[in-house]
C-alpha cells in the first residue's frame, strides 16, 4: 500500500518520479563533459524525500557520478538537503523553496581522510510540469565557487 | 552488462547483495524497540559500493529509519563511508575491513540547523557466509557513546 505524501513534503510534490535526461559540466581542472542522468525522488509517507542520482557517459554508458542523500522540507519555505557523494563528501545544504524553484546552498561538506577537497556548493532546480532544470556551482580543489553542472531532465514515472 | 567488481572493493565482496531480517534499538531516550531491515550493496564497477538501507515496524510494517551512501575502501585494509541520515545528517566513518569483521568510527558529522544533535557512532559489521550481524554505538542528544542498535540479517540475493 502507497503510503500518503506526508504533509510537510507536499510543497516538493513536483520532485517525485523518475527523471531522465542529459548535463554539461566544466570546470577549471577538468575537460568539458556532457553525461547523461537519471534523478529519482520517492518518498515513505515521512517529512522528507529520499534522493537518489546518478550519471553515465553518453558515449559508452559507463558510469560517471552519483550521490544520494534526502531532502527535508520545514515550514516557511525552508529547505534542508543531507547528500552522501562516493568521492567521500558528505554534505548539508540548506535553502528555499518558491512554487517550483528550490536553492541550495551547501552549510557544510565533511570529507574523508583520502577525498579532494570540496569547500562546498550551490543548487539551483525549477521544475517546469515534466521537465526538471538544474545547475550546480562548486568551489572546490583550491578554486572559488563557480559554474560546475547544467542539466535538464524529463519526468519518465 | 554487468560490470566487474573493481579492484580495490574486492575485500567488500561479501557485503555484496541484498539482506533482510530484524534488529533491537535502545537509548537512555527512547523506549526499546525492535525493527525489519533491508539492507543492499551493490557496485557500478567504480572503487566504491554503494549502500542503502531501511527498516520498518514489526508491528505495522510502517517505516522507521533509511540511509544511504558509499562505502570506499583503501589500500592497508583501511576503509572510508560517507552516509547520509534523514534526520538531517551527514557522516564521515573511517576504519578497518579485516577479513569479513568491519570496524567503523565517525570522524565527523554534520547536521542541519533543524535536527537533533549527533556527536558520532561506531559501528561493527560482521559477514559469516550468508549472515551479516551488526551492532551501533552512538553518542547523540547529550548522551556518550553508548549501545543503540544490533542486527542480524541473511543474504536474500
Amino acid at each position: 500500500m502507497k503510503p500518503e505524501l506526508h504533509p510537510t513534503t507536499e510543497i516538493l510534490a513536483p520532485l517525485l518520479g523518475v527523471w531522465r535526461g542529459e548535463g554539461q559540466g566544466e570546470y577549471p581542472t577538468i575537460e568539458p563533459f556532457s553525461y547523461g542522468e537519471e534523478v529519482t525522488f520517492s518518498h515513505v509517507g515521512k517529512p522528507f524525500l529520499a534522493y537518489a542520482q546518478r550519471t553515465w557517459s553518453l558515449a559508452d554508458g559507463a558510469p560517471l557520478h552519483g550521490e544520494s542523500g534526502y531532502w527535508r522540507p520545514l515550514d516557511g519555505g525552508r529547505i534542508e538537503v543531507v547528500l552522501a557523494h562516493p568521492f567521500g563528501a558528505a554534505e548539508v545544504l540548506v535553502g528555499t523553496v518558491a512554487g517550483v524553484a528550490i536553492r541550495l546552498v551547501s552549510q557544510q561538506v565533511a570529507t574523508t581522510p583520502s577525498a579532494k577537497r570540496i569547500d562546498g556548493s550551490e543548487r539551483d532546480l525549477d521544475v517546469e510540469g515534466d521537465t526538471l532544470r538544474y545547475v550546480v556551482r562548486m568551489a572546490a580543489v583550491g578554486q572559488p565557487l563557480r559554474h560546475h553542472l547544467a542539466g535538464a531532465l524529463r519526468r519518465v514515472t
